[in-house]
């Protein structure tokens, strides 16, 4: 690894003060069933549909994303911290996928049946920034529970919960 | 307004459920001072350092950004909360830069001088989707205090504080 420079530190030290979701993108296809945990995912547009997710190039699902040509991108919700522990480590031999309950959405990546959402999309672009991938996905169908659940958040190096009013 | 199909009311919805920090989108040069509130901001890569914002075509602002080529964003704190009102909506007459505490940064964009961090960047790519352009940004400043403020989150149309640990 190259030494940071001091732009690049700051640059990291700062962005651990934008507050965001955490999620688990997942895919399935012929390249096979995968899925990490991610923080950089973003609204684009409801006309049509369309949310964005940065991936790093070197991660070992980027390009099983790119073969598959669809993902699903699952909220979590607070309670799923564990899951998203799992998801965010490689562990030899283990299947991620046995924990959590998974159906498979219309392009048949897994979407976790209770998210707080999730968002089963084609992904319609693809653009790279220096190590990471910027994947434009159009989304196909949208999966949540009546009302929202608590929310997880990635901020300041650390989980927070979010209580939903009227789970409080 | 068009009226919304399901998958846009749904997409809508689902959306409300992805946890965001909240900031202030500042720019400053020929076509002047600007600023709105945005939630669609994501790291991309740290080499070279670089952000994105998503901003809505018909925003006043939007064109502004693309003149001046230079933004700032400005990560806002729990306490900046009556300040995302104030550059969320417009207000004939009301000069939006009257309230909370600006520097220019080395761009020119306001920065926030309490912000929980702001970053001044150079635009450097801009990509339309839909309603929405996909602003392309290489950080050139970073300015945070030493520790990180309690943050500010919209998340199930509502604002949320997530407390550090060392100031909770």
């Amino acid at each position: 690894m190259m030494e940071l420079t001091q732009t690049q530190q700051d640059f990291r030290e700062g962005m651990s003060r934008l507050g965001a979701a955490v999620n688990l993108i997942t895919t399935d296809g012929p390249a096979g069933r995968h899925g990490i945990t991610a923080s950089a995912v973003c609204s684009v547009t409801d006309n049509p549909p369309t949310l964005l997710v940065c991936i790093n190039t070197r991660a070992f699902a980027h390009d099983k994303f790119v073969e598959n040509g669809v993902l699903a991108v699952n909220v979590l919700a607070a309670e799923h911290q564990e899951l998203s522990g799992i998801f965010a480590r490689f562990v030899e031999g283990v299947d991620r996928f046995s924990f959590g309950n998974w159906e498979a959405g219309p392009t048949g990546a897994p979407m976790l049946t209770d998210a707080n959402v999730a968002f089963d999309c084609r992904i319609t672009g693809r653009q790279e920034e220096g190590t990471h991938s910027v994947f434009f996905c159009q989304v196909e169908e949208v999966r949540m529970s009546a009302k929202a659940r608590h929310g997880l958040v990635w901020f300041s190096r650390d989980f927070h919960h979010l209580v939903t009013e009227d789970q409080a």
